[in-house]
């Protein structure tokens, strides 16, 4: 993962890329990428993904990882780091013992 | 980040939560999380978080890591990997001394 | 349409809010709004709305008219007259013979 | 707007692709329309449109327009009535005499 980051750092820095980078830019960009991913499952109906758009998923996931990285390396944020204390939050919202199975509460969560 | 996706695949498990994980589902979730981040940028002016936001973001991005996590999982998708290759498709299709500092080239980047 | 779009100019303007709603601002928030939508079917299993969720579809499909609207009009555009020239376009690039049932070249469509 | 769905009404049924436009799927398509909109501003720096995307814009406004008129009568809601619902909610959520000119309680709203 930090080679990851170090690399597409590169790219953007060999290109002067960071100019275009502002926090909300990036944010958008994440968005529109995500958008990019659930266009393949779009008209889906068994809600897998068609077979013929394999290769374009592992593109788009790509896409999202790189302005993932990129939004989180400017806003000095350690994504392991952040999910590990959202999972505490979320072990305590969410306890095994009373939602399990239940899509009920599940609906609820954001 | 092996390690995240171990705990995040545990946590799912222990609440039966896989069978509301359709691939359509969690790229739609992560639409979603994506979206909140953005969110929190939507009347800034200077491009910037504002500041109160701060620990807000933490906490959306750690939602966008997990379902992307999740989804790259669930599709046997290796993240570091499909980004590497992807970053060979954008060093051919941005060469650095062509594009380098220019917005007018860089809007076509999808 | 006319009288649903002097009612929210009016209601900006005595707000003195046309300053946060630069057309970027306005396009961000169309696609949260969409998103608030969307999430009422997030973990549907049927791809219907879950029924206590009526209500609050209905608060969002009104934001999300309310942003197409303000957006309509802040870039000159009559949607009706938009869409007719859509339609013409759509009708030539999916003739009905072709295109009928079919979920093959549905999933072409954008 | 009501000749406007009567249009793509008669357009989905020559087609017969009702059977593709489940609720989820529709607000699925919604949010990626809206992103379209969306991208055509992702790396302007003014906040405003880039002239060549005018052309774009239109298209893309008009296929919000048919998505949101389409989930709006498939899910019998009336988008002018459901407006002037909110209104009145949003009136009473942000009296004038107290956001007037306000981003600070502005950036609240949802």
């Amino acid at each position: 993962m930090k080679k990851s980051l170090q690399k597409i750092i590169k790219f953007r820095k060999d290109r002067d890329w960071k100019q275009f980078h502002s926090p909300k830019n990036l944010a958008i960009s994440l968005v529109l990428e995500a958008g990019e991913i659930l266009e393949l499952f779009q008209w889906s109906k068994d809600n897998e993904l068609p077979k013929d758009k394999r290769k374009k998923l592992d593109e788009e996931m790509a896409d999202v990882y790189y302005f993932l990285l990129l939004l989180a390396n400017d806003m000095g944020i350690d994504l392991n780091k952040v999910l590990e204390e959202k999972m505490k939050l979320n072990e305590k919202n969410y306890p095994a013992n009373k939602v399990k199975g239940s899509s009920k509460k599940y609906t609820e969560y954001k």
